[in-house]
């Protein structure tokens, strides 16, 4: 006796569609992992399969077999469908046969592990999903004990957060305020220096101190960091902008910054 | 006597469809600018207005009507178009009642002008059009000498391009060449120390020379840096990885190395 087959109308594949189409209640509770890359990552970092879809009539490899058979064991529970219904409820082109719905791992603010030159990003107010995946990319190479966000705009379980970040939205620890005023009363009482992305008025960000605990603070594609940032007194850090473009792409002003932070508290 | 009104189904108007829906023959020759940011921005560099379209029923603020003056003087031809003309030739939402089509600027592989320092990057086989216009936008930001590209999978032209670099198209100096051997010969008849960015192998990018001419080679989404480049024994640099994945973005990853590049020539 093998896994259940179901059809195109099962409440199971229903709610993968609900997912995949973000009118599902349970939107931020799953990721769907499509194929073998997406599958297998999950499947290495641990991550909790609810539900395990499998269209024996796609999968063309014995490594994708092999995956199949891993996922079948870890998954709570798995079922069969038809390769019609696999093309219904993947988003990608040419399905290879696996899908997953794979919990969200949740962090609480009392359960990120902080040490004395820890480094957090806040993303406040991020609209494209891509970019806040690419991103979660950079926080995963550079060692962030945290991504917080704050006035969020779009979700941490979006299919584009999840590709452009290679599937570190499973890896990186990440966190959700409602306000600015609880962002930096948690990055206060840790004893973080707050610096805010900002090419106005700001200092140099290669002649700031990152020997204690940073937290770089990047705002919303279109407005920047919010005000509320300013009317507490924190500091801007900028990256010199030497052409006509008055920024730089959110996910790239982050990673500049990340990346001066990470190899001056590593002495590279 | 104003400018002649034409409708939907005038050869003007089909050429612009046929540049937005990339099959006309012209596409690689013209960037379609559509409202008041984009046509303005082409203004003031004094990019090359071939036509104007313009939608007066759609203009309803006077410094978007005093935008739409300014491109009928730059213009080489003006257009009136109805609001439901105009609606099919904009790809954007709710346009604003100007469009233009603009003259992609042209530079030659001896017209570029460098100095002794001059810094250059190379983007062989970009595949997405939004990681070339956010490459642009941060070449803009470091004040790169030129953006050479091989191996081309996307066109400068395309409006991903145009809308990701803010512009930044009709600014940076942007050069083509067919072959990797094209390029390497252009690089070392012009002196410049070429780096090769790839994770594996390579030199952390802190702690190499970019005293001199310096050019950073980034590589296609997928498969990296072409093997060509390797094959003449140029060095690799790499940002170290910290994490679980084995790359950046690479619009980010050029950034970072492009912003080190910057620092250290400008010794910030």
């Amino acid at each position: 006796m093998g896994p259940q087959h179901i059809g195109i109308g099962h409440p199971e594949v229903k709610d993968v569609l609900a997912i995949q189409r973000n009118t599902s209640a349970e939107r931020h509770s799953f990721v769907i992992a499509e194929g073998f890359w997406a599958t297998r990552l999950a499947l290495r970092l641990e991550a909790r399969i609810e539900k395990f879809f499998h269209a024996p009539e796609l999968v063309h490899s014995t490594e994708v077999q092999a995956c199949a058979d891993e996922l079948e064991r870890a998954a709570r529970d798995t079922y069969r469908v038809s390769e019609k219904t696999m093309k219904r409820m993947a988003q990608r082109e040419g399905p290879d046969g696996l899908l997953a719905v794979v919990a969200m791992p949740r962090w609480s603010p009392d359960s990120i592990q902080l040490g004395e030159s820890s480094l957090v990003v806040i993303a406040d107010g991020i609209e494209k999903p891509g970019n806040l995946g690419t991103l979660l990319r950079t926080c995963d190479a550079t060692r962030v004990d945290a991504l917080v966000m704050v006035n969020r705009r779009t979700r941490m379980s979006h299919p584009k957060v999840f590709n452009g970040s290679k599937g570190m939205t499973l890896k990186v620890p990440h966190l959700e305020f409602a306000q600015v005023a609880d962002v930096v009363e948690w990055l206060k009482e840790r004893g973080f220096d707050v610096y805010l992305a900002d090419t106005h008025d700001s200092v140099n960000y290669r002649s700031v101190d990152y020997s204690g605990r940073t937290a770089i603070v990047v705002g919303n594609e279109r407005y920047g960091v919010s005000n509320a940032w300013y009317e507490r007194g924190l500091r801007a850090v900028g990256i010199p902008m030497l052409g006509a473009v008055d920024s730089l792409n959110v996910s790239v002003s982050a990673s500049v910054l990340l990346y001066e932070a990470r190899a001056r508290k590593d002495r590279w």
